[in-house]
């Protein structure tokens, strides 16, 4: 095993770059611009520049790096291919892989950001250790990555770890993004949690803080309930009961080892273990009761951190 | 690679074993009957003995033998151990794989009887050549095994696959087997085709041969869909709509390459995937639709396949 290892972690808005050793130890982190001009077609030419100038000034050779990892916002085939990145500009099927291990001179793997955030927190963050971890992240929408010994679940199109469109209520009448009806994205989300707020304001009657709010946020929901509030309680108790299922059915097909929440929602903390055990132990199967849910730890540098996990898995 | 290999699955009443040449060719098999009493410590020392008769009535060497699998009716940890097998008498946790290994002579792995027979069907059944898949087996209860990159996913407690307890309806009144409410086994399995049957001859008016039926069997209801009676179609559509709606959250989970549908209930043949394919598109997430369902193609071998696939995993 070489001394070092490069993660990158891919937006629309900049590049997320970590320097490794290849012990996990995090040496120094930055961020490169994404230029999306001319359908995205300067970004990975950059981010070879930037990497290779950064060797450069640290008198650092190419021959001592282990490899790269990238998470790019998009579906990535097993065999390493990104088919579209809307966010990016990309709007072709393109060997990524191939081509910044060309640029950089290092070899590069490449995955989707959400299982590269879970590849992170598996080898260096709260699943460190673990056989098997089942990583839920719940931002503006619910992403997921699943690992099993070491390795990725990718999927045959690159869906593998989708869960935030599993199917967990029956009664649903509005749409997802995604077209369907009654996906866990549509509560459990960020503007998931705002929508079942919303709803919720208008059928209790109960006085609550959220009702002077202009905008209510997700994060407005947890801090009341923290506080005590009866609706926000209420709204949070749905909301963890929605959740609970999904991750009782992901435990009927993966049992893993450990669930781990992460993303912005998951800044709400210990209360949303809270609301999501109960529904949990209602529907999974027996031997997946005691399943531990934890929060994730490396907050924004899970993608770094995950993309050197791709070097070492 | 050694030349031969073996396949064992063990049952309450009797063990299939398959003498096999490790290119997946079938040479022998036969049944020895599981010797329960006292607690079941006879089966396996039973097993040992028979194989190395059998090898040495052919002139066999134990040195010319790769390896055998044993699928087991109880949860397998990822480790080897077996936990419990109320079928066979066993209330103990045991190094089941070390014991037959130390009697035979030679290396002996264990699985899961759901898991194994997915092996067999990955490894030289429907799903030969595949990257993924996950086979559900459709029996009394239903079972099911996930093989990605021909490694199984058996999960933390051994209950990696364990589809017949997804929860998908909301709805429900009756309690599964397991204790919780809603599980697609109380849909699909073939005792849970019986009660759906039973459910709609009394709640529709429609006439149908069914209803001169003593004792309704899933055989029936999908023997009378096929030749166009329509109560018979409905029972069956709603079969097919609970079995889509589950694959369609396995798929969103870990997006196999294939679905098999295998056990008693999928000798009904192509009417089965006609009723589950349009829930299933419904559900699933839209990178996964195109996913295949197929029929196992192994029959009750699938068993002493997968113990072969074992080996060779």
């Amino acid at each position: 095993m070489k001394k070092y290892a490069v993660g990158f972690d891919l937006g629309g808005t900049t590049c997320k770059v970590g320097f490794f050793e290849t012990s996990g130890k995090l040496l120094e982190k930055w961020e490169v611009p994404t230029d999306k001009r001319d359908n995205g077609e300067h970004i990975i030419p950059n981010l070879a520049e930037n990497i290779k100038s950064y060797l450069g000034g640290k008198k650092i050779s190419t021959d001592e790096i282990e490899g790269a990892g990238i998470g790019v916002p998009g579906a990535v085939t097993p065999d390493g291919y990104v088919n579209r990145c809307v966010n990016l500009g990309w709007n072709d099927k393109r060997a990524l892989g191939e081509q910044m291990t060309a640029l950089c001179g290092f070899p590069v793997k490449v995955g989707n950001d959400a299982n590269v955030a879970a590849m992170g927190e598996y080898f260096m963050g709260a699943g460190k250790d673990s056989q098997s971890m089942v990583m839920v992240t719940l931002g503006t929408g619910i992403g997921g990555g699943i690992v099993v010994d070491n390795k990725l679940i990718v999927g045959f199109n690159g869906a593998g770890g989708e869960i935030g469109h599993i199917h967990v209520d029956d009664d649903e009448t509005e749409t997802c993004g995604c077209g369907n009806k009654g996906c866990i994205e549509q509560y459990a989300s960020a503007t998931g949690i705002v929508r079942i707020a919303h709803r919720m304001l208008l059928g209790e009657s109960i006085d609550s803080p959220l009702r002077a709010m202009e905008h209510i946020s997700a994060k407005d929901v947890f801090d009341q309930a923290k506080a005590g509030d009866e609706l926000a309680n209420k709204i949070a108790d749905e909301v963890g009961k929605r959740l609970g299922k999904m991750l009782a059915i992901v435990a009927n097909v993966v049992n893993p080892e450990i669930f781990i929440l992460g993303g912005g929602v998951s800044k709400a903390g210990h209360i949303l273990i809270e609301k999501i055990r109960p529904s949990f132990e209602e529907y999974t199967f027996h031997a997946c009761k005691d399943t531990r849910i934890m929060l994730a730890t490396l907050g924004n540098d899970a993608g770094i951190y995950g993309g050197v996990g791709l070097v070492l898995s």
